[in-house]
């Protein structure tokens, strides 16, 4: 079972964005941006081009439901997106509101948030979506 | 009309991979990596969840044979995904073959290639779909 299940089954708490039968949405613990939001698949998969056309269709617009509401919860130039995947064998999409590229740089220090920040990073994804 | 639309139309060549009515995917001449290939919507488009539900789905499905090409043409553990999109205002996916995270830092230096470097490696990605 990967952390990611664990989350899912709430084995392992998240600030929760959204969840349909299919998919779920989750803040990055280790957020490069205010905002940062993890969107996986409930399979476990490792890469996400092992998807079937169909889920990694769903895939994408359930994230850009969520994306959409970054955009309009955060000050930023649009919302990007980065797969990487090869810390987590279970597929999962970074969704990073920026206002230039080296926004998304995955090597930038990770912000330190706390609890009461990440609530109310939730709570504005949440109100917009 | 953005680059990219002059780039469908042949008024700038590229290094083609695929074609379709809807999408467009060609070697980035800027690579992180050999194979980094663009993909794009033939709809000029800024942000690439501004595109309709149907077509995002369409558009990550093709990207997805391309990426599988990628994925089976170079000696990598997966390709990767990013899209930022701050440069050219019509949405475009990075397709990045890559070994470490690091592979996708967008502030690397790009790979300076000669022509007939780009040529075998496009061939390479054509023969892998």
């Amino acid at each position: 079972m990967t952390i990611f299940s664990k989350i899912i089954a709430g084995e392992i708490p998240s600030y929760k964005i959204a969840e349909n039968d299919k998919f779920y949405a989750f803040l990055d613990i280790f957020p490069l941006m205010e905002g940062h939001t993890l969107v996986i698949p409930k399979i476990e998969v490792d890469k996400i081009f092992d998807l079937d056309d169909e889920t990694i269709a769903a895939f994408i617009v359930f994230a850009k439901k969520i994306g959409k509401a970054i955009e309009k919860a955060f000050d930023c130039n649009r919302c990007g997106i980065n797969v990487v995947g090869l810390e987590v064998p279970h597929a999962h999409i970074h969704l990073i509101p920026i206002n230039q590229p080296s926004d998304m740089n995955i090597a930038n220090p990770k912000l330190k948030l706390t609890e009461q920040e990440f609530k109310a990073i939730q709570q504005k994804i949440i109100d917009a979506l």
